[in-house]
């Protein structure tokens, strides 16, 4: 029997900014026992993945050792962290550890995909620890943009491995824990084998700001108002949430919370205690009562998100609520990439509607809850790890933040997403590689992003359809012409006339020429069907359409 | 007869920024006679408009009325004010008036269209003009991020109009004319009724920085590269192009232009005199002789262009060149809006290969073609028009510009597209709103955007497509199953069975229990049949597909 050994194997987020997934194993090769950290979503976006609904790392590798793993543990409740829980669960049957605020948020993903609750425990802040195999994992409070985000502290009988979730360097983080430094030291001084530490704002130079340095700044923005105020941030930002509502009493406004998701988090973090001291909201029914110059709303939607709170009050009432002219709109929030241009339709419409629109592009409304390039050198000074592992980034992230750790000296790994890292020996090195990829949700089925249902939507979208329908009679003779229809293409082009008309001239042309074998073998005639289709288009439009052929026999 | 009036009608240009295109008329109600200037492209994106190849502004306004349409006015070459010049020449039919570099590139276009080049005329700057019904142009050079871009200084009538262009006051702009306060002080002495004013950059709160700052940051980081460099900015900044080329000529290097836009706007900035100072380039084909180390390649694709020689090296070879490890790609660029999700696909790429990718997040290797806010308003006490209407932004742009001019005590008119502005009279009012839109290339066929077929497209590629056949006898029944093609859907869903069975079968129960009038009727029939496979597949992969129905009957 070989000896055991420690590995490290991210499945999804080291190569993108989303559905993260890290698989830890201790054991003989092929004998180990894992836990997996996280088990969240990525978004979908009209480039690559039209239609689709969610996106999940693809687990198939762990999946088939299912037997072998011994927890699953989330280290905070965003959706990239915590959004696959429901739908991957039962394909992993592991329990599920975390926090009480990110378990509250996990149980109704459980619930919502039919899963059983109980399988989430709540677990206690370090130095409480879980016994997983081999594995023993404390929850580390540490800073971020919700409450309870925390790094674990994974030991194994190879030693110790840091990994630090989502953070930023918040001394002041006004809900939820603050950045102590000297615990980071505590958990580090015995030293620490492997520190797995987010990457997100490598390219970052300047140190990160504090939760506490924007409220000023939106407070003296709202009382300066003369409508109403509407601002917009992640729901899951209790802090900010609060501030903004803060700020709303302090220029004596009546707050109004719109949105499921903005509403369901103020709720879930009163429940979990987390926040007790929430300013006193109405309901928005109750809002249409008060003159607009006295109301505060706080709504969904700071990405631009179409079927938001936002996005609906950009196309014109939600729940009875308008803008008007002299209102203003706050996105206390960062455009993520990708989002400019749906938070830019957003901004216009308002504009339209005389709207006075303000964002963060001046820096003063807020802050990022990720470390930046001094924070994660500080991490990494207090921390003293043997090997840096860059995660959470785009591979463009992991290899600035392989760079930044050899500025000082730290030796680091650049492992994305399949890449399997030994962490026992005397270095960490790569043993092997898994194959990943990505799992739409899709509706309500799982879809392999490979699978070429997707290729074949962007194929549509880029190029049209054309149906193509052709009879074939009991002596293997075209009984009638072929028929075409058309679907996202142009009515005419060259020769004015329908485009449907041209096609089907064309094939009757070509079906008159044809001889018996080729209307005799199926294959072959819709392959030349759709041959002739697409080159006659193409003379026509200057497109190839995508082309369904249906050919029926009458007969044997 | 009605009193001689002045009007601005903007088509395209106010209300995005792309496809620039503003009327100007002049004369007696309904009887004005017109000139326009600028007439160029926007480009389409994934989410509102796939497999679209270009979006012009709708002209069909000023169509109905081209024989009242004295000239055409280009004010510089880049894409989105002359790009549209070749498509929608023949529409319109009046003579084109342009300096040398920007004409150069127009008789191209229209060639390439297959309009007589003899159409575009050359003119000289400043002091000279062109006459044009009542209109009097004069193109006053300005500094942009392309050669001989030019303000028009539009001598009416009732008064005179400054229309900037695309401009920034950059008295240093190393390629083509400075920015001279002294030459807009001249030509605004005797009075400016209206500037019709840039707005791009109306959010940056900095002073704008001169081309010449970002030499000599660039030469010290070619100097300090170790690989093969390769940088890429847009082939029009023919300022940034030469820098680049500099800066590999000062390291040492052999300097090759890769894309063949790089390559034609050298050559025109050589043809038409504006540049007779390039450093020596060698061939693509010689580029492979050379040691790697001894190279900078100068590439387009600064956007992400799928088909630019930037996204061909990031997928691997292109005309025998590739990158490795150790390379360095710089972007000399800022990413326009919408395009993060193709840079950072790139950046990604090149990651991959062990490529030290560099971009402009620091500041230091780009500065921007457009005025900033106080550029802007630098410019309005310059002209200190009795109006300022802004141009060449979204809403949000347009109405902050508004804001800016009140600053300074500048009346300002807010003039979206289709906003028809009166400008003689006691003061400048609306008088009017014309419809507009968008016009798509699509292929070679102009559609407009709310013909539906970009709609049809875009349900496609959300929802993806089955196709249903039936043939109905000569007694009108079914003559067989119905069957069912699926296109972009997944293969099975809830139920395990492939996909296609179970809306066959669905079809099928359903067809057994339709009454005779039903399946004599094709238009309640083919209804009933899209309703049924929506239905069923909403239960089997929660998603209602598009669906196309093609019902043959037999006989008569």
């Amino acid at each position: 029997m070989s000896a055991a050994r420690l590995i490290y194997l991210p499945l999804g987020g080291a190569g993108e900014i989303g559905m993260n997934c890290y698989v830890y194993g201790y054991g003989p090769e092929n004998k180990e026992r894992y836990i997996l950290v996280d088990l969240g979503v990525a978004f979908p976006d009209m480039d690559s993945s039209p239609g689709v609904d969610l996106i999940f790392a693809d687990i198939a590798w762990l999946e088939e050792r299912a037997d072998r793993l011994d927890a699953i543990f989330i280290t905070h409740a965003h959706e990239d962290h915590v959004g696959a829980v429901g739908h991957l669960w039962s394909r992993l049957k592991a329990p599920v550890y975390a926090r009480r605020f990110t378990a509250n948020i996990a149980r109704r993903k459980m619930e919502e995909q039919g899963n059983d609750q109980d399988e989430v425990h709540t677990v206690e802040a370090w130095p409480e620890t879980v016994s997983a195999g081999p594995f023993k994992v404390g929850f580390l409070p540490m800073s971020h943009s919700i409450p309870e985000s925390s790094a674990l502290v994974i030991d194994t009988p190879a030693g110790r491995i840091v990994h630090t979730g989502d953070f930023k360097l918040d001394k002041t983080p006004l809900v939820g824990e603050p950045f102590v430094p000297e615990a980071w030291s505590e958990v580090s001084k015995d030293g620490v084998l492997a520190l797995v530490c987010d990457s997100t704002n490598v390219f970052n130079p300047n140190a990160g700001r504090s939760e506490v340095v924007v409220g000023p700044a939106i407070e003296s923005l709202v009382k300066g108002a003369g409508g109403m105020v509407v601002a917009t941030t992640f729901a899951s930002n209790i802090a900010r949430v609060r501030t903004l509502a803060e700020a709303g009493r302090a220029a004596g406004r009546s707050v109004v919370l719109l949105g499921r998701a903005m509403r369901r988090m103020v709720t879930v973090a009163a429940e979990t205690g987390i926040m007790s001291d929430f300013p006193h909201t109405i309901p928005p029914e109750e809002a249409s009562q008060i003159p607009r110059e006295n109301l505060m709303l706080i709504v969904t939607g700071s990405q631009g998100e179409r079927r938001a709170a936002s996005a609906q009050l950009a196309r014109g009432k939600f729940l009875g609520l308008s803008m008007k002219e002299g209102d203003l709109f706050l996105f206390s929030s960062k455009t993520i990439p990708g989002n400019e241009r749906g938070v830019a339709k957003i901004m216009n419409a308002f504009s339209e509607m005389g709207v006075n629109v303000v964002d963060d592009s001046g820096g003063l409304y807020h802050v990022s809850g990720h470390a930046n390039r001094p924070d994660l050198q500080e991490i990494h000074n207090l921390v003293k790890p043997q090997v840096v592992i860059p995660m959470h980034g785009e591979h463009r992230h992991l290899r600035e933040h392989v760079g930044l750790a050899a500025e000082t000296g730290l030796a680091g790994v650049l492992a994305p997403n399949g890449t399997m890292v030994e962490l026992t020996g005397n270095a960490p090195k790569v043993v092997g590689y898994v194959e990943t990829g990505r799992t739409y949700l899709d509706g309500t089925v799982q879809i392999g992003a490979m699978d070429g249902v997707v290729r074949d939507r962007i194929r549509m979208a880029l190029n049209g359809h054309v149906t193509v329908t052709l009879i074939i009679d009991e002596n293997d003779e075209p009984l009638g012409e072929a028929w075409c229809e058309i679907l996202g293409l142009p009515e005419t082009g060259r020769s004015r006339t329908p485009l449907s008309e041209v096609l089907e001239a064309e094939l009757e042309q070509f079906l008159g020429r044809a001889d018996d074998s080729l209307l005799a073998d199926d294959g072959k005639l819709s392959e030349a069907l759709r041959r002739n289709v697409r080159n006659a288009a193409n003379s026509e439009i200057g497109r190839k359409p995508e082309v369904t052929v249906v050919v029926s026999r009458l007969a044997q």
